[in-house]
């Protein structure tokens, strides 16, 4: 089983959704936040309930999620002819007062897609090829650097800062994509903040938001290629900063995403 | 009293927050989803639990807001160090059931800011000034569109479809800006799907995504001056296409903000 899907694993015991907070992606205080998107879509997806192809998927980290079980409670809000709704949270036992608390609120729409004119605004990047760029190094005690392999066009620390980071992505192992898979990839997009200020300073996402541009046969073609991410940010103001970013498979953009970090520093 | 302030009031009675739809705020089958935003930003900003300033916020629009009453749900989800999390529904009763239902539902995230390095990595585009330009006609059955002076800097239908149509907005009559009316200032973009067809075809927001990239004293000193929108879309696909937007004060970046649209042909 690969670790992505032992990861999004859930159990469904008296009436509701349990898990186990991922170690095999955990970040320096909990689990890299991609890996908990895709925890939060994999609920929904799931559901008997659920109709249509991902279109929205918002996701506010309230507190970190800690080691541990997890229960999750997803709503279904509202089905229309178009567009489905739902609220999802992830709760756990707080450390300190034993009661429960939501570590993360998310919102997620559904759409029925149709076959209408379709067309595309945004061009893919150009960025030298995966196979002759070196991976990102990321500290060995980072589990979750280790579940993605990440090649940077150019390493952000050497970019102008006008300039987009670019930057190749695929699970290690590869894994065919799917729509849980590519929300958790929308969270592997470099801290600018990094780039600007030379140094790494720390930082936490406070709400990530993804739109989805294609749907489950699209994705399911893509298999287990390299994606091209595109991330910029807009603008850093006292404690929180912003980033938009855009993911590509050859001339397809499969995803846009959006987040708000904090930092210190 | 300023329209605006008359369309986002809210009475608390029976234990319950409650208000009423804003005809002078209507667009074609539903309030403009701005004032929707707003309404949802007022409930929090007004209520006392509320600490720090607007960082983020989620409205997805489950269903169309009818005409008459609504009653506002909002619940308090954390309260951290830094950001504090907010859950809000818009709830009408179903009219052909006669059972309450969820129309909109929301998140918020409001940040400390603090007095750390800061920095700003878009610029903002240049564009005619406000006062040369003519305002945007709209039909005079839509009321929205006699709220806000709209100019637009080169008209969408002649702008080239890889460059970002550019806008003045401002409130009609002018009234000196804050979060809420900043939230609502978010949704005046231009849908760039009808430029692209070169004609008006039926759409609707499903989701809007708004970053504040400021706070109070700086949204006060702004005061009622024009702001420049700047906005684009990165793909229309089988139904459902995106926009992502900046919003502009001089050289102030005020919000970012990404929206998810519905459309039909």
């Amino acid at each position: 089983m690969h670790p992505f899907d032992q990861a999004i694993e859930l159990t469904e015991r008296d009436q509701g959704l349990h898990g186990e907070a991922p170690l095999a992606y955990w970040n320096m205080v909990g689990p890299y936040g991609g890996i908990t998107a895709a925890i939060v879509m994999a609920a929904v997806m799931r559901d008997p309930r659920r109709e249509a192809e991902p279109l929205a998927l918002t996701v506010n980290y309230c507190a970190p999620v800690q080691r541990g079980p997890y229960e999750i409670e997803r709503s279904l809000v509202r089905t229309n002819r178009s567009t489905q709704h739902w609220r999802v949270e992830m709760i756990q036992t707080d450390p300190k007062t034993g009661e429960p608390m939501v570590v993360v609120q998310a919102m997620a729409v559904f759409g029925a897609r149709r076959d209408l004119w379709s067309g595309r605004a945004a061009k893919p990047p150009t960025a030298a090829s995966p196979e002759g760029l070196a991976r990102r190094r990321g500290s060995d005690e980072i589990a979750w650097f280790q579940r993605y392999d990440i090649r940077f066009d150019r390493h952000p620390f050497k970019s102008p800062p006008d300039e987009p980071v670019l930057h190749w992505v695929r699970d290690d192992p590869p894994r065919p994509l799917d729509s849980i898979a590519l929300a958790s990839l929308c969270d592997t997009f470099f801290p600018t903040l990094f780039a600007r200020r030379q140094t790494v300073v720390p930082v936490a996402t406070v709400s990530m938001n993804i739109y989805f541009h294609v749907g489950a046969a699209e994705l399911a073609a893509v298999g287990d290629a390299w994606l091209l991410g595109e991330g910029r940010s807009n603008a850093y103001h006292r404690g929180f900063f912003d980033a938009e970013a855009r993911l590509w498979h050859g001339e397809q953009l499969l995803a846009t995403t959006h987040q708000v970090m904090w930092y210190r520093q």
